[in-house]
């Protein structure tokens, strides 16, 4: 079972045009802070947060309780302008489980209610008898020499986005979600996938974009566990130990 | 004319696996972090900073001199346990800026290189009598109601990152470029389009994904004076004054 | 038995002014960043960190293990341009628990030494059973009226720390320690003072300053507990529900 | 003339406690991010700020506008919980620019006024031709060797304040403010004060305390330009070049 966490800003939409258009700097500044507060917070209990739409982010929270999330909540309206809500939900796949923690949330009001004000609501909170987690951490195979340093800047950064594009396309029906975490790295919490699963949608994206794709996948019973997994299982590939996709797990 | 830098970490896919792969929060942290502190720095000189790829950062920079990148340079050298090259470009529009830029830094060695530290290297300086910045701020109409508030929250940001994808496929031929900057927002600096240009973008969008835009334009000698009548501009269509572009400028 | 920490930034006096004297504001802005940093770290572990020196901290860390500093000292060197080592150490007193800290790290090298680096040490570890923390935060009375409201501001910061040289003067022959926490705020580590013990220290305090000043007391197992009753004791006293000094204690 | 700016939080006490005392950590991170926020934004027009007590600040600001000011005021507010007015003051002394700043923002509402927010006052600004700072950047000798190294880490931090103690009870006297900055090291806004003027009171405080004292002094129109040449000169002393006492200045 993995558990995901819905972090939403509690009405932001307004708040970032009160009284007049907040400066956009100022609220690229605010977000990303918030970003790194909350990815401090979470990974000193062993989770990971994804940006998403930093309004909106979501977080593997396996091992998290609620009592650490209210703990998490307090801290930022002691130290930032504005509150957040959480919503947290528990299944079998990833996407079941966001979309279980978004109903939650939505069932206590709306992300420009006026009144709801740092809610806190569970479907449900994994047990460490229950506790799984699999992520796969993806990138571009030689993007460097093929991209960085020989195309402009923004046509790199365009071609990243479409490989995101079509990795999210695929990956949402087979139950997963996908995370650009910068450079030329996307990760997927993929619970429920098999390697096999994993090498089909990086050979359709090939097919449709040209671009190569590896994939180091990692299991363990914390978000870090898993991630810390996945990257020595990128990197193993990278040394040409293994193939295209390569899976290191961690029973205990 | 507008100016543009091209911000690159110098060396950072090696640094983020020696010897062994990174705690990938501290990693989410320290580019997060970074953005921010860019931001704040370009936002000091009135210029602002997209976080692109976080280890690739393009940024508008009007009126910022050679010694105020340089300053900031040294800034993040002593707080940060990487450097930054950057390389600057001018041109009429935001895409061949961002070329030219992104050729200047090139040219001075590869984004891996061992030996390319801080770089600092221009194409050229915008004057300020030639210094002219257009940016549309866009975003999608009625997103909370239609999907926040609904929807689950990753099928939210994947319809984001839909249009995001086609916005970025239409204005890279007009030489505009786009950047995500959170929520429903994205920024286009857009020197040379005109509002027809830009509405015809938006509608085209609609036809393949559906989902209807708007967009505030906003015309200026800086960055910032540009994205701040940008967002008044969104207001004004927001609030029912305009249409679906509307376009803000002050000469100075 | 309390439990602290001696957090030392390696090599730091050589490596600011290595080439040449780094920029003031820049060293500021990292020690001012770092210990926010720490205090986050230590603080999701119910531990509270003091900025000292800021090159040298101390921290209470009762509770918090071996595998927790590790971990925060690897979240540092992979985001700041230097290291920190750690030395920790119990005792029955406060004055003790931070000499024994100091004797841990010193026999592992110097503050200066170009080979000692990111040391993690210990003279011993609280267990949950002997785990105690007797914090007083002491404030001035009435300052914003006496002293912010109607004395140039400099006056006022002379006065607090004069307030301050005397209660470290008093409390270290207590065995305990004092820190400035902001405003007209003190902390004072005092495992082993009885109420009658902070009373007469800040009777003398008052007899040398002519400044009249309360104590909040908190104890707890954690140093997050005891510091929340010290507040909330001081809060009692504001109130006029207390008199001068007042304990608030936390079986469990 | 030296400009100086007095930043205090607004109502910041009676927030702390509001509704019940806030967490201590999230106060300290609160302060410390806010200072090295305001470091960051007034280091970026060559200004330095003090921490002095944390809620209230003091910033050498020559050549800082109000409307800079004024920017530094909304970033805040957009970015913090609290926020932030500022009085400036400018004089032949330190001293007495405080002392102008202080009067200035009190005339305009106590600290803990409830109505009184994000005022911005200036008894007056310092125009170019008029500018002048005159900074010395003072250190103990040894004191790793002496201290650091081989007493327990909370008596070397008691020695350093009671340096600060003696520090500021001469300065005073000389029309100058002293600023701890961290380490052994000392920040003292000097202008008036002659090389024998700092010579005396060194072996003034030497004689109290039987500490070792040097002091580099700089001179600048921008307070950053004499911080920069204080840090400069007083390298020159540690690598024996020069004696006790040593000046750079800088005609423009």
């Amino acid at each position: 079972m993995i558990q995901m966490t819905l972090i939403q800003i509690d009405n932001y939409g307004p708040w970032t045009v009160t009284p007049t258009p907040r400066t956009e700097s100022d609220l690229q500044i605010l977000q990303s802070t918030l970003y790194a507060e909350l990815q401090k917070q979470f990974a000193a209990k062993e989770g990971i947060v994804f940006f998403t739409r930093f309004d909106n982010m979501l977080a593997i929270t396996n091992n998290i309780s609620l009592e650490d999330h209210a703990r998490i909540q307090r801290s930022i309206h002691n130290r930032f302008p504005i509150t957040v809500s959480m919503g947290i939900g528990t299944a079998e796949t990833p996407y079941e489980a966001q979309k279980k923690a978004t109903i939650a949330l939505q069932s206590n009001g709306g992300a420009q209610s006026e009144t709801r004000k740092e809610i806190l609501c569970a479907d449900g909170i994994v047990d460490k008898e229950n506790s799984f987690v699999q992520v796969a951490h993806i990138d571009i195979n030689g993007i460097t020499d093929t991209l960085t340093d020989i195309e402009p800047a923004y046509d790199t950064s365009f071609i990243v986005n479409k490989v995101q594009h079509y990795l999210m396309k695929k990956l949402i029906d087979e139950g997963a979600l996908l995370f650009f975490i910068g450079g030329d790295n996307f990760m997927s919490p993929c619970n429920g996938m098999t390697l096999e699963d994993i090498e089909r949608v990086i050979d359709e994206v090939k097919a449709e974009t040209n671009i190569d794709l590896k994939a180091g996948v990692g299991q363990s019973v914390t978000p870090e566990g898993a991630t810390d997994l996945a990257d020595i299982a990128l990197e193993e590939i990278r040394a040409g130990h293994e193939r295209q996709v390569y899976l290191m797990t961690k029973k205990k």
